[in-house]
């Protein structure tokens, strides 16, 4: 859990993220979260408009909010309270060349993922951050999971045995939606353009994520791949289905698919992960529990409160049965309360909503001298009064 | 999903919620999240070392950290830039003089439930704050997730036709923890003392959870209870077990059930509403998901993602499939880059850990590559050169 | 497993059971199924004619079919090959007069649930069975499921603790269908019809099974009961729901809930018993699990074919994973082998049907082959020859 | 469901499933389940003495147990009263010999998978059937599974458009069990016997299963096949692990995977078919339902008694709710009654078992007697008089 800590909260710049870019709140959210991170400026996007109002609408100071990236990272670096860290969520053509930029003038980065367009550009990248000694974070968000990490650590610590098998599979079907299926998006969403996605589609989009997960959790690398890719939709110019066979140098075996024309699947990534000992099983859409069974023996259903592993306690904030969707859900009515102070303070007439209220609140507490009134009368029937 | 809003923050303060206290520290993520607060001021705790302390892990200015929540509210009405609400997150006894206070001093409130230790008291509140027309959020945080959202407007809308029957239960194991059967916890926690808790144990703490829960979705509350309570767990001054029978005006039954002593039950809240058309069926440990059964026919698991209704999607922030803790595991990102970048600038030697890096990116990139060798020479194995 | 046995055949009579009667056919099936009987004589209904035509379809001997069951007990005890038990698959009603006279004949009995439709009924019939020393097996058939057996060998071998809480649960929604709903409905069935069914409506059809089976694995039965009876049907003459507290000796609680107007339920009969050490729960609809929880623990889901208790291992026919159903589907292909037999015996051409046949065997073999080709081509592509 | 039929029963024979075997065993209860067949002649072994014992055992006339197939061919097509058809439950490489005796007989084939250990092998017997034009029933167990016929049905009706992936699965984890790890199994078991077991070990095993049941339900075999066999096992000589990827003339693509050595695997055949329109999952480890979920949809859980389809209906026997096990649940009662009444019948004094009784019914009704009277009290508490 959460404990206070006095570190100082690290200065954060952004690239990518204006308005309407889904990643980018995401980010910015996480960033806010355990309260580490200040926000401080943004190259919010290239062009100039659309980056001082995007800058505008989170709060940022004006003199700290740029369209060029370059611009940024050199002014930036050059003042005493620049930032610390860059969160770089741009399409991916761009991840290099601004991690480039900011590691270039001394400034920590962290960057989703993929981490560039092509293996050598990457490589390249990665003699950069290690040659400037900075901070280089790739957001594989689902190496955040607390069971993931707890799966981590079981298999290091030798508690499947040997691996012997790993299947991965990461399923959409958001590609096959009918808008997105025609000419139009084929031809000018960035997904889709080699030249900014990288010659991946699927496989680079998910694909890694469910490459990065299994390597996560397994503890090794393939050394041998076998690969089909397929385009089901016409006029795709990368894939969007992958199915891969891996041979391990332990002698495991393995499958990886991954696909966004999975009809009927939301954002599926599952694993398995088959040792000598036990097996372990994870499924993202459901990731407060880790299953794992012995050889010969039945299921057991780990949760995120239980399991008493340091990983995934470091990596959980909530108590035991309080699934991660509790804070979202605490942060909604805070800011459902918000909605109705701003409307308050303009005077508008209060309003009722969704969110609980003192008038809820008395209705609890009727209800609590109601049970105590009727328990007192061995259970005989009480009314509420209204 | 979230879009980008220029409304200026909201100055926040807090009383409660000192270190180690676990619901003030989900209070203060919660108002972070969606960056419609900022925390300045708080009487984190009523012992003025704990108090100092507490303000300063957090960065709260010393010149508003107080530990008497009186003078608090005093001087924070009295300044220009005072806080526009106070979050309330202390032991029960307190919720109704601290929102007192703060009610009486114009400031909104935003406080942890049960409302009041007794209902005089908490009508006495409902009519302060409806006199002093100051925004009351009590959070019933379970009224926050998306699908309980969803329901209550399914309900609504008459979807699922009369209501005819409401099953609600709430059960939770903790207190059958050995450590928490001891003399010493019944003699000395606030939850088993009634000057503080309040008459009701269990039924306070998580039966008025299941008890809002069930008139926020079944849009009714019972006009009859008929019920018992009892206390499995020696010398408990409070009951640890509920079990409530509900009658409704229009005729619809119903059956409450809350325990502290369930062996097994983590945080076991569950809701089914059956009407003359369908019934739907919410779990909380696993709140992304909504099961809707007809009458005589086959259950539908709606989700989050998935749902096209307005109240659900008000509540969400990212897309379908991605169940709410991908933000808590971005986050986990963040703050372990955080931790590493203090330790670069401390100069401390790069470590690995389990965040991903740049590195883990040209694997990634390295994958891809061969996977596109292997497809490209008609699925033949290709190694992953190291 | 069933191992074989040289045990002879048990020669059984069936009364109740005509043509259209489903826990007729139930019954017969479940007495072939392993062999121990031979159904040899029937009082399939008390019309003549139905009792005959019933009989004959299921190839009884036209002297051994009755349709008044006093005579078929006087005539089978009189027979030197006469019945050695019979099956009383009637109306409630019937139970108790049936059962009296084949028990007076010395017969052993077999009967359909509820035993009578008074208590005062039911305990003469008990003393007369136990007077005449005849087995009387009344078909609860939810205590022959492996997994309750286990779960009852467990509780009884203190694998649980001491018994806390039972919490059972029995929900369909027939009822509520539209054609249940009417007025012929509820004046000519038999189930609504005090004096047929007995007083208790949806509490003697399925509440008694919640209750036995909830005595069964606890292995203790309520001193107290609390109930409320409802009916939520226009015109019914009995319950259709029905709510308990159940109060034990041992100071253990209990909640009881059955209901035919559950919308969307089918048959779902739950348990859940929650004991000092951990807590277990079954649910029908899904009974090849039991769900296992220790206190402050992770759930394990024991399966029929992986627990090594004898109580499970004795009602268990096939092996690890397969669940029950497999027999079924099994026998469901020897159907289709009989009718199409039959079929070619008659001369008909060979139809294609879902039945696997001879060439689908030629199409897996066909598989394999090029499975095996492939492999020894280091993976690569095989064409399956049409 | 099921009705009643006059039609008479079949004669059938069985080659194989002498005591101790396990599917000789499940198709006996098959063939008894729904009545269609009369077991009158077997070679159970060909051993004489085994094979004589064995149908001693089972009650089959002496004069008709064989301990040559080829014999009882002979013979039992020369009686009036012979087979009319022979259920051959051999180890593999017989299946081919056996059943091309009985089809020259004249004899009707039901034959348990795989059809035979080669391609040419089958290809003669189908050559073979064809010619005598006798029903041929290769008993793919799961393509009776009524859930499997609905997807099929749904599948042919293009309800989920058109397919285009197929996922199947069939992993186990009993080869990897310490005992069948070491030298002896793998020297002694003709599983392991390319000679008795044909070439393929998981293949051929569960494998072809899997590929049948995927055709079965797609409605279309692939047309290349890329495959890559491994046997994890020291000194296996047939694989115990099996990938393959597929492609379909139509385009759709597909994978299939099955091994003995999944660690914590009990018998895991799954399926699932993604269309154009919809995606069907079926789980054999839960037969009783059928999840479809239409492009950018919610998933609904259709259930065997639920769905009005023809296909499922036919293979259905009990109403919506009641899994399958539900027979086997109550022959268990009627198999425990038996075991009771032989020992009454052989003096042995009464035994307290697990079988419900007279003495379980009283109980019942003294409940209801109490629920009634508490009801009548507006509900209050009743003590059950014991």
């Amino acid at each position: 859990m959460t404990t206070m800590t006095s570190q100082r909260r690290l200065k954060l710049g952004m690239v990518g993220g204006g308005d309407g870019a889904f990643i980018g709140a995401v980010h910015r959210m996480a960033a806010r979260l355990d309260d580490c991170y200040e926000l401080v400026a943004g190259a919010l996007s290239s062009q100039p408009e659309r980056a001082a109002a995007s800058a505008a609408a989170i709060g940022l100071d004006p003199a700290r909010a740029y369209s060029d990236y370059r611009e940024m990272a050199r002014r930036e670096a050059a003042r005493a309270d620049g930032i610390d860290a860059v969160a770089i969520v741009t399409p991916n053509y761009l991840h290099a060349p601004v991690a480039s930029a900011f590691l270039e003038a001394g400034i920590h980065v962290i960057c989703d993922k993929p981490l560039a367009i092509s293996l050598a550009e990457g490589e390249a990248l990665a003699a950069l951050a290690h040659a400037r000694n900075r901070v280089f974070a790739l957001t594989h968000v689902y190496a955040g999971y607390p069971m993931v990490r707890h799966a981590r650590a079981m298999v290091a610590a030798g508690d499947i045995g040997e691996v012997r098998l790993v299947q991965v599979e990461y399923a959409q079907d958001w590609l096959a939606e009918a808008a997105n299926q025609g000419r139009d998006y084929q031809e000018n969403n960035w997904h889709n353009d080699p030249l900014r996605a990288g010659p991946a589609g699927c496989l680079g989009d998910i694909g890694t994520h469910a490459y990065h997960l299994a390597g996560f959790v397994a503890g090794m690398l393939p050394s041998q791949v076998l690969a089909e890719l397929h385009a089901f939709t016409p006029g795709r110019r990368v894939d969007d289905h992958v199915q891969v066979m891996l041979r391990y140098a332990n002698g495991a075996r393995g499958m990886l698919w991954s696909s966004q024309m999975a009809t009927g699947c939301e954002n599926a990534l599952k694993l398995r992960v088959f040792g000598s000992k036990a097996s372990l099983a994870f499924d993202q859409e459901n990731p407060n529990a880790l299953w794992v069974t012995p050889q010969g023996g039945c299921a057991e259903r780990l949760t995120r409160g239980r399991v008493r592993g340091a990983a995934a306690q470091a990596a959980t904030r909530i108590p035991s049965g309080h699934p991660e969707g509790f804070i979202e859900a605490f942060a909604h009515l805070y800011r459902e309360a918000a909605a109705q102070i701003h409307a308050r303070e303009a005077g508008a007439a209060p309003e009722a909503g969704a969110l609980p209220t003192v008038d809820d609140g008395v209705d609890g507490l009727r209800f609590i001298d109601a049970v105590i009134e009727s328990h007192r009368g061995d259970a005989r029937w009480v009314s509420l009064a209204g």
